[in-house]
């Protein structure tokens, strides 16, 4: 549909080609789902498997029992996991919306054999392999792989994906904080000794599918509540991607009763006295050529509606210039640019396509 | 259990006393708080004894361990189910919310200990021994107490409630289209043969709190969904109260995204055509001495917000009087009226106490 | 509007182009949004003109004051309602999301200026003129303008449809409804004298955007409530579609603490017995060429949750064999194919292009 | 019904009484809603006159009209407001869930004919009555009204409620948040140069019962936003009785889609370090005597479900050891121990009755 000319997006290396055959691991879960819904529209991609890691038994099955969102749309089967199978299919691109300890098993195997990787798993996120025991309870067995995979913030870090063979996903939360912080940081603009405060404030689909009472309906709708306090799985991948030391930083998640989207109000004092444009501007400049990012005027404040359903991320402030503290609010759909929509765009920038194809 | 006055509330036979001791069997579910926040604020009513029927473990734990909302409001700690224990301490009245099988199993033994029983449970709902193989997928051993177990809705049947040794608390459907078909059928005002259409909704705590796909948060957040048609397990009990036969009434029940609350939409024939005020009086007429039913005048309906917790049954009309159809509807509390408020008011009625004792 | 070549699409009178120029007026509404959320990505429509109809003021504005989602899509401003720069304009189709009285009043004035209308409102949905004044308080002063409007389901009127100067978009409920009965009405299976019953449910962005108590947050929230018994506006719409008399449909629409989604169970009698396969064929091949409409297979039933930020119709059924009694089970997004889907469905047609274009 | 006795609650000169009765002004709103269903099934209170200050009309109507909750609680009708009919009536205590405006005029009215007052509005919170015409746009005309008034936390300020005769009850969000830094600011315990971050996330019903875009059902529900940031009506009552300056303490409200219930997350600095047991010791040393406020141990938090439709203010703790920075997770019902359970907290300290009455 589109024609196709050199890379727009990514760095140099970045190859063309007219569609990208993608397998999509774990596809029975809300990432999968999501996944699936922006591939099947995406102008340049082409799902050509699905499997499931699940234990729901062994046979093949129509998508939409398991999505009825999905009913029409596919029709290949979602085949039981079995990495040979995808090995032989050879697609450009595999898509794992696995658990962590699946994804660590089989991206080994898959970069072995020659594919090209999206892990929406934490499998690979963390450059510490001590770290897995700690915050995931398994052991990583796998250190040049952690260490050859890439961290897919696409505004962040397009040249190095672009080229990647491994792209560790980001998670949701940290997708939400770090690019909120990363110009500030990166600006040096921000108090860090003061300490920054990230109060998370998530859908449920974050979570996950698989049923728990936590996730029970009646316990989470009319209801919020705090959890992982000092100690949730996605701060030291914040702490790593924007070099902050733990004392640096608080993060807070909490379990909103709706079903998609994040909101974090982050706290902190700025290095030194500014005004509320020299922010905005900072802002507009950093992410100048970022299509999914979007600069907040003064006033104005992100809120979920404005990114459920949609891949961006949307970043506002608010400063009392005469006190130097500053509140940042940000917002992204938790199954969009927190997970499968920046999935997609890293897909993009992988095979030198703009960014926000298929994505708008 | 202490001194015995003339009965003031239901039917003669009644016994009367300061307070009834209750014990409350299946304190870990939806129904059982509900118990629970009824009594402690019953002031004629003490718990004391709280059991869990579930494999939580082995050892006797804080209520507010599976309750937050009761956090200081018992000092009795919640002990794994054991029959003995409860015979031992003998109780006033045990009301069991507990899965069907436990409660058939252990109905009989509360009976032969002395006590009088509140159950929740479906277990002795149904006349008919042999349809619980096919309903609820038991084989039911006692046919003797169930002839003797009183179904419970005390505005239908007081003075039969007062002396039941075993009462069989309604189902929620059931009671939402018990109540607002009673009056019409009874009346002989229904055209049978016509067919009559129940459409319920209801709220999640309906189907408990064992958590599965279909009630976990995003599968019913934003969601509605019917299920069940033509063979939900309370259509049985509602064909038995009414006295009718299969082909008289369709029931669809519909799952709501909202916690609590039942509303029942109720097509049917009037038998001879008749104005909207004398529908209207035969239901005032009827219910006129019933403290916990409210019937709403013309161009008013109920809806679900008039009722979530509270412990009323709420009944409007539509008519289209040139043609004698007929629209009902009925809404209560899934939790209140439609289960734990009809227990404690069968408890009111058992030991005589006003209907609506500690229930407004 | 551009080169022309032969008709892909609907009827052979359609006429095709490459991108078809469409101006949207009442675009702060939530159909505005949604109409300006599937043309922005439509690969076949373009968006030059959005004009919102409210008295919010006399100057133009950026579409995202009004539907954050949309920040940075669209360049253009929303203008006030102004016909005369509409015609100046010359868009090739125009889409009315506005409110009844004023689709009413400029109508006639965009068609003697030769453009094509898609209209959202129900000004000239109904046939009869007269009807107006009771069902929707004004005055119907262009019958000849009501006489030529076709409304719009292009599952049953493509031909139509595709030569149009103006198609009266269905309502929400009406979609629902009409889609579901079609193919037995037609095919002559239903026992019409036994009477049908259609209960919906419906999500709250159907009720539009104009804040009221009704539709105040705590009051749709945690409810479900019943209105417009035997007079809501839009029965006199399905039974003109469905060619039915009042005494053979009752309609009740409920209010669903959703956001967006109708689910409809209807209830009827089959003129004569047939087995549940019957059905399901008669409607597979009903629907064949119908890229937008989902039959569920027996055993399963359409949820809101399959459709919401969907296009599509889904239609499922249940059915006692032994009695003939029938249960359909119609799910829709209100603002899809219930309202904007639909609209931009039309306008496909009306543009020779496949029915689904941009919708998938 | 309780056996009355020497005044066990408050200070020494509340007086003691059989029956408070009480009048409800504002009674059409959802604080209004709030106090009735407490007042009416309080053991020593009785609602002897309820008026609106709306302008829906002159003439008296039933309460349900309003509330459907209340349908058949109240023989008498809600009037319409007349100062001059309170005086006459004579009640013990009169509530105000009246607009700031309402309760500024009519409240030195009823302090001179005689009554004590309960007023719900902000209009005497605010120590400073220039601060009035800044934050609630509004001059203030009752200096020394504001000086007698007393600020309404029981938990805080018993013996001068008991003796007041005008208590101005607490906001909702100040609620929270004072009563969770209460005991940590009095033990000098915190680094307040630090700077303190209250990150407080409320239900709808917070925001009142006139609809606006805002507050309209899908603007709401799967949603969340932030607002007020650094210029919340709020912040000022907290600072004031928390007697912090501006720049120690940030307040940010978030709009939750929930009917019911806010919690506030609390950022801050320990000025020494201590270990978690200490911080929980002193909670419990310090609200030892207070009924209606729970600790929550280690390792638990509180939410709102666990408060919603309670009187409670839950309070809980996270600290990290090492580094001093505690976070606070408070939950209350913003309509419960927020508004209508606070005011009937208060009158029971006014009158001399034991705080919980009526309220567990």
């Amino acid at each position: 549909m589109i024609e196709l000319k050199a890379s727009q997006g990514a760095g140099a290396d970045a190859p063309m080609q007219e569609v990208v055959q993608a397998a999509v691991i774990g596809a029975t879960g809300y990432a999968g789902c999501e996944l699936l819904t922006l591939l099947v529209r995406h102008p340049s991609a082409s799902v050509t498997c699905l499997m499931s890691s699940g234990k729901d038994g062994k046979k093949a099955f129509p998508i939409e029992d398991s999505h009825p969102k999905l009913r029409g749309r596919f029709s290949v089967l979602c085949e039981p996991l079995n990495v040979e199978q995808v090995l032989v299919a050879g697609p450009d691109v595999v898509f794992l919306a696995t658990p962590h300890e699946t994804s660590h098993q089989i991206v080994p195997q898959l970069l072995e054999g020659g594919l090209r990787v999206v892990d929406l798993s934490a499998a690979f996120r963390l450059k510490d392999q001590s770290a897995y025991a700690k915050w995931y309870e398994f052991e990583h067995h796998f250190g040049e792989v952690l260490a050859e995979a890439v961290y897919g913030i696409p505004e962040l870090d397009a040249p190095r994906i672009a080229s990647a063979r491994l792209v560790a996903n980001p998670g949701c939360y940290p997708t939400s904080v770090i690019l909120a912080l990363a110009p500030l940081l990166n600006a040096g603009w921000v108090n860090i000794s003061a300490g920054i405060v990230a109060d998370s404030k998530s859908g449920a689909t974050g979570a996950g599918r698989k049923p728990t009472e936590r996730l029970h309906f009646p316990e989470v709708n009319e209801n919020l509540r705090a959890y992982g306090l000092f100690r949730h799985r996605h701060w030291p991948e914040m702490l790593q991607e924007l070099d902050l030391s733990p004392g640096d930083l608080i993060f807070t998640p909490h379990l909103l009763p709706i079903t998609r989207g994040i909101l974090t109000t982050i706290y902190l004092r700025l290095s030194s006295l500014r005004v509320l444009s020299e922010i905005e501007g900072l802002y507009r400049s950093f992410y100048a050529a970022a299509p999914l990012v979007r600069i907040y005027p003064a006033g104005t404040l992100p809120e979920i509606l404005g990114v459920a359903n949609t891949q961006y991320a949307d970043i506002g402030f608010a400063l009392d210039e005469s006190t130097g503290r500053l509140i940042l609010v940000s917002a992204i759909d938790n199954l969009g640019k927190g997970a499968a929509g920046q999935a997609v765009q890293n897909m993009n920038v992988m095979f030198g396509l703009p960014q926000q194809t298929g994505l708008l």
